[in-house]
């Protein structure tokens, strides 16, 4: 069994100006966040920033000090907007150059010499002393350097990346949750009694989320903690709550 | 017409445990991403923070420092875990209360005295010295402190709460933008070209942004600047740069 104090930290750092303009929709955010919840890496933080060099390195550095991994997503292409290798780089003071190992992927894909165009080149460029994440669909790898993870920004290539990053991953204790739904009963009515159950169970976090479909609203109350037993009991104190207001509610003329 | 010099820049800050945890997939960046871009407000930074006091206090410090406005999502409901209004005091060094406004708003919503629980007054608490931002949907109002605009997480309720607060905002010269199909080019064979025409229009921001379907990539390339002449300029070099390499491409034995 891990050590439950041993909590593993990350960020997401989103990469690209098309992300910010709207051109383009995140799919990554939903994405990673489900996946390391499910490995046992706690996502604390997410930024988007633009292609712009100064915001990157900021960014970069801000969060590789803050937590215990940082993925990156977008901007690891072969056009002159992709700009994440040399801004990892930089934010890590080491040089970038052409990395063999990565040239001998990308002559894989392009094994005819004239398709390896010098575009298709700068995918090769690794900061010096990073390892590679492989990337079975288009080749041209991610990688990785000190506790910074650094993917494509196109889903299906991200996803493939985290697979095979995944194992290479340190986890800690894995966060459990229990969703519970409140039977038609509104926010309005359990909130008091709902934060009176969060004080007596300090060691869980219970978070309440209304969604409107356009007509009502229906809420479920999250219950999310480390300790299996810690978290039963606090799901029971909520569902006796709930109950209870609900035979209050009953009860009334 | 507006200043060209004039340009007004926004981070938008989501609050919320659930988004971290994957729980609840955001919905809101891509839409106030297209929102702000279309009223001419650059949209510059994004993040994603837990329901943690520090964080939320720390992030609207930094955010609220650089930009023009900063626009929040989230953790303005009645529960225990809604705590952004007391953070945005706290950010502001300005007291928190129930504001009479506000309660009037839900009094309107809660007719029957006892509906208005003490959990829907925590929805009235309001920083002093902010205005309120209208809520059509469920009345519980968001509120605008200096450049601070904050918002309710469900969807439906923050697009109606950007309504509310458009009218009031100074917006900018609207970045223009071309989208251009690359006729089935892959970014490796117009990669170098494309580099040479975005340093040759250095007035304009150039991004080409592949996709994958599972089978095969597509690109396009967008073309981006807030005056129309030079972007008119600028996605013709786009075009005839690709219109030349498909004409080289097709000569090949």
């Amino acid at each position: 069994m891990p050590n439950a104090a041993a909590i593993v930290t990350a960020a997401l750092l989103v990469i690209g100006d098309e992300i910010l303009s709207g051109r383009t929709k995140d799919k990554n955010i939903g994405y990673v966040a489900d996946y390391l919840t499910a490995l046992g890496i706690d996502l604390r933080e997410v930024r988007v920033v633009p292609d712009d060099e100064t915001e990157i390195v900021d960014a970069l550095n801000a969060l590789r000090a803050r937590y215990s991994y940082v993925f990156t997503t977008g901007g690891i292409g072969p056009t002159h907007d992709d700009i994440t290798a040399d801004c990892v780089a930089k934010a890590f003071g080491v040089g970038i150059s052409h990395d063999e190992r990565a040239v001998a992927m990308l002559r894989e894909r392009y094994a005819n010499a004239e398709d390896l165009t010098e575009a298709r080149l700068r995918m090769a460029r690794i900061p010096h002393g990073a390892d590679l994440v492989e990337n079975p669909i288009s080749k041209a790898p991610g990688f990785r350097i000190g506790n910074v993870i650094v993917m494509a920004g196109v889903p299906s290539i991200m996803q493939a990346m985290l697979d095979a990053v995944a194992p290479t991953l340190r986890t800690g204790v894995k966060m459990q949750s229990v969703s519970i739904d409140t039977r038609a009963l509104p926010e309005g009515l359990y909130g008091t009694a709902l934060g009176a159950v969060q004080k007596e169970h300090p060691g869980v976090v219970i978070g309440s989320y209304p969604s409107f479909d356009g007509k009502r609203f229906t809420n479920q109350i999250v219950v999310r903690a480390r300790d299996e037993a810690v978290l039963a009991a606090a799901a029971a104190a909520v569902e006796a709550m709930l109950s209870r207001l609900e035979s209050e509610r009953a009860e009334k003329p």
